[in-house]
């Protein structure tokens, strides 16, 4: 055996949480104040090399899941949560799960002091978004994982959102954060609007497909299938455990909002306007989503160019996996991890196919992505902080 | 209040159970051999005027939710059941949920003796019972909820299944049992292939619009979901609880066995050979089933004319109901009933058009159909026994 | 074959909706405000023999059940429907599931007029039940399924629902409606108090073992797990699917307003104060309830003295059974059902036993008693339109 | 900002899977053979400080969950996959979620190498599990997670599992992993005999209050419920996700094999034979488990002296938590993490007490605190790739 000694790779700075002795004492001393550094109970105030980072909405599912991924990332520390319905509650009343680690209490956006922070995760509801990122600091790096600064046009945030765009200046530095398509735009990026769930799963299959021009753009037909949690945390009847076990819902056919998003990104891979038939499907469980997705090849185009060409875009990508021929991608396979996986499938109608995609919708198709897009902001390899393996 | 005497209606004929004075005594009498009216446990075993139904197959899912419906079934007593592997026990060995119940002790079928029997539903495994209905008596009228006659070309039957049709003579007295649609057939039927679920699903919807030529028969895509219990009651380790809940899965992607027999019944309403596209999705609860289909709508036709013939269609039909404008059919709905409910709906792509319709998988999907059948074969209102409304 | 003609039975009166010609017609001229047969359709608004039911809170769980059960009852008919806060509305745009039925819209209880009613389910939240009940007609039979009316010490109610009673005269009128235990008293009853879920799988085995001095009073220990439709159908956070599926979460310790009426039934029993332990568990599922019982035996008695007392006491009982010897009840077993499930099991302390016992919440623990209930009060056999197999 | 740079901490050695540049070319040149670095896809098989471990019985539950701890542990790398049955086959053909790490191929433990091995966790069944550690090399450092090793006393073993015990001397030789009781003992073992999942749950709340004699050790009454993966991955009828969900089951009720373990446990605290009252539950989630424990207090001891104990006897552990008062645990809580959460709560029942712990049946239950001691073994920081917020 040749273990190397406990101080000598990633503890030589003193700052983890490893260190069993230490954790009694610093529990203690602790308040809610301090820069705490998420993968250390211990933490180290004064350390000078952790990005610090900011979560905006921490009490929402989107805002909880940023809070469990840092756990593991070994550069960013968390320095303020903002919550302001829950304002000075610690965070374990609204999630009793992470009261095993220290984390500064809630605080109303307001009372936010972003002096000491470098970059925020805004994780707000659609709507009040775009005033509150209009209010940040310019020195913050902002990953907004709202639907306020998707839309390139917006006269369609209007029409789909029902009110009219608040920072239209935002919106034109905005970029989009699909990171492998998007990936040496959100380098340089200040401001990233991340990717909905549903047109994650949608567009990183489809767009290779289509700049090759392997497939028609017209009849492209999206059966999707999504865990509830995509739907938030609001008290709705219509959530309720009871209304949601042992069935399956149907619901904003034809008018769902991540209609737009995804035929914003297809028609910029065509070069024309696409529309799509998307329907989603509320299905009983917490995560996961599957795209199924029934497309027309062009003319000539075989199930295995389509398979190939996959292959050739993402094999280089560590979070995008094309399967073995035949395997059909499962949403087990990607719970609480950063990947989506995808295959394609012929149809039993001549010249069409079927590609299954999926990821965790709160993971790829949200706070995950986001991660993988401030990493890529600040200059860290991407997959920092991501290295999960699915919980079955 | 007016309320009538106990012995006014009903009752008068002294067979039912609800005499709990009655009900102490003839339980400690009974033994498993007595012809037992399902929804009593008093019985009434010199009653002339009850059906005596055997049930084939009684421990697996859809013989089990045979005798769940029969028990409110007025005419219609259990005379045998049986199940090989399990022959000798108590069927509350085999479903703990029906101890409550006196039923005669599983038997195996070569001990079974048909001459006291009416009728049987046959829910043998696919493959087996072809045999086994050739050696039962010709007297019996026989519901079969395999698969093995639901395909009138047998060529068709050994592609699929992978082995030559036993009994094609058989096959061709076979009445194809999707009551609304062949209801005077099964009329005048001695033997009924029920249909499969999915294959229910997908013709309660589109049969009537193709009869119209109101969509057309290419580019058919079909997107269909079902509970767990659709694929039966064998120990499989895909089918494990740790498995199955909190996911998803496709399966038997372009290659379901219901494809042929979901092609057969669209090709006979279209006059013409109709191939589908067709993927089954598992979702993770027990019962339901949902196809959501997509379609291209004949030149010139409208989404209001798909409505407007189906509303035509099922008009007079019970357990065919076509919901209001806009209201999204759901599983819950009809959790443990007969019904199939559908709708339509617009599509974003001009000229296109979404259905959606649900079922029970295992009522009208399977063993209420059964039961539909029966009645209409042997003279009784076809709803009879079958007034469940949905557990929530 | 002796299958009996289909107008001699129980469709010679004309009223059931099994006759599927006159369906669709009577269909169409319905409305919402006729006497609508609940078995039934087409209903016979003449029918001069069916009781006539008003459910008073019909948008809840315990609502929504007695509709579901008065559907295969033969006597009873559905007269009116309130729920104050959908007034107006039809039942389907709260309870999607009831779409195939025709049932009256549901009204405000302002607007109720009881003069052609018979009896009522009241089925309102604790706290404003008494007010209303108060206000109701003295010719109504009244099965409550609230709390209000279950506690005979209206100090104690105070105590743990935190106001004063309002109606103590009624109070003294109301007669418990723990069914096996209580019949005579309820058989003459005006006013029912129908008993709560928790209650009544606690009560049913204990109070014959107590009253044979089996078992000792003092630490009676009771681990409870129920469904979460036990908690109703209000939208709060911690009911969401995504914060109850794949957990487990006791919650009351100590404190459950189930205990009051838990020990004054062990109580009334033991003919001495009873202070037990009641831990109740929320588990993810949406019906079904469990109590495992941890009891300490009398000097000399043994294991099979109370299952000998058990089997007894419950022999001519209908929906109370003792299993066989080591068979283990299971909430599968009961689902959907008015049974309740027994049995008892030495524990591996000597002189200790560990009891078992499983209902369906909503059914035995709450609408199926008040069915079996008001069935008692009317004189009609108790077991009248509760011949349900449980669904799997 | 300061953002430290990329190469200045953990990812000096060159060895980490994060640099997306060499990711895909070290894909495509490796096989199944060499030794993979867990955390990394990339891997260095020149890498002269990863502990080198070997995995078996990796085709299991808590197999599967060894590997997806080891994923982001920085010191211990795969050396070898044992699978009998599953011999040649990639882990992805087992567990599909596994599909997007680089793992050796599964090979049959005959064919095993251990030459290159420092460790191994032995994820085998009971029973099988005696012969094989007996052949294994003396140099390996052992966690075995069978209960072949847990009871000190060879006689009670053969009593409860029926077979004689086949390796007595290596008995004498184990240690049990209970890590915070037996920390010491365990730094210099070389055979960990791993506690099971419902035994971790019940000792840790319970020895040092029996310790501290704050309670009797008589009537301790234990109501555990857990998830359905704690049974394992066979393929049995009544484990299939349709037996399953909706339901609970009690099983094993006085005779589950846990009841000794639990039994050696708190006899060791006590100093005398202890008797406990054990019923496990089968609850429908696929991890999670919870004891409810009843106990009596000494004479004159009060809540707060065993809050106090237990808050004193774990204020320095990492993985024990005693939540403020009033706080219930929750099973969400712990998921997919390595805590045990515990409180303690006043009966009704004067002078007795109850106490609520929660662990992750798989983690903290199994594959966790088989990580935990492998680190504590191996002279690492016992925290060391377990740390894992909750997936709720």
């Amino acid at each position: 055996m040749s273990a190397i000694s406990f101080s000598s790779v990633c503890f030589s700075r003193g700052h983890c949480w490893n260190n069993p002795k230490e954790f009694g004492k610093v529990r203690k001393q602790q308040g809610g104040k301090l820069l705490v550094k998420c993968s250390s109970k211990s933490g180290n105030p004064s350390s000078q090399n952790a990005v610090r980072v900011g979560v905006l909405g921490a009490s929402g599912y989107t805002g909880s899941e940023v809070l469990r991924l840092l756990a593991n990332h070994p550069q960013f520390g968390i320095a303020l949560m903002t919550a302001d319905r829950k304002a000075g509650q610690p965070i374990s009343s609204v999630f009793p799960h992470l009261s095993t680690r220290d984390l500064p209490d809630l605080i109303a956006i307001k009372d936010a002091n972003f002096s000491d922070v470098d970059a925020v995760f805004c994780c707000l509801p659609h709507g009040t978004t775009q005033e509150i990122i209009k209010g940040l600091p310019k020195h913050l790096k902002i990953v907004d994982l709202s639907a306020d600064f998707r839309l390139r046009d917006i006269s369609e945030y209007e029409e789909w959102y029902g009110q009219p765009h608040r920072a239209p200046d935002l919106q034109k530095e905005a970029i989009y954060g699909l990171t492998e398509v998007l990936r040496e735009e959100i380098k340089n990026a200040r401001l990233v609007a991340n990717p909905g769930c549903y047109p994650t799963s949608v567009q990183l299959p489809l767009v290779p497909l289509i700049k090759a021009s392997l497939i028609e753009i017209k009849n492209i037909i999206i059966d999707a299938k999504s865990g509830v949690s995509g739907a938030g945390r609001s008290a709705k009847e219509n959530l309720l455990f009871t209304e949601v076990t042992e069935g399956l819902n149907s619901y904003g056919v034809t008018r769902h909002r991540h209609v737009p998003e995804i035929e914003q990104g297809l028609a910029e891979a065509a070069g024309s306007k696409v529309t799509v038939s998307f329907t989603p499907h509320l299905i009983p469980m917490s995560r996961g989503m599957q795209s199924t997705i029934y497309v027309e090849m062009a003319p000539g185009v075989r199930i295995e160019d389509l398979y190939q060409q996959l292959k050739l875009s993402y094999e280089d990508e560590e979070f995008v996996s094309v399967l073995e021929n035949g395997v059909i991608p499962r949403t087990h396979s990607v719970k609480g991890t950063n990947y989506c996986l995808i295959n394609v499938f012929p149809d039993r109608i001549p010249g069409r196919a079927i590609i299954i995609s999926v990821i965790d919708n709160l993971v790829k198709g949200a706070s995950g992505q986001a991660l993988q897009n401030l990493n890529l902001i600040l200059g860290f390899p991407e997959n920092l902080g991501l290295h999960y393996l699915p919980l079955f």
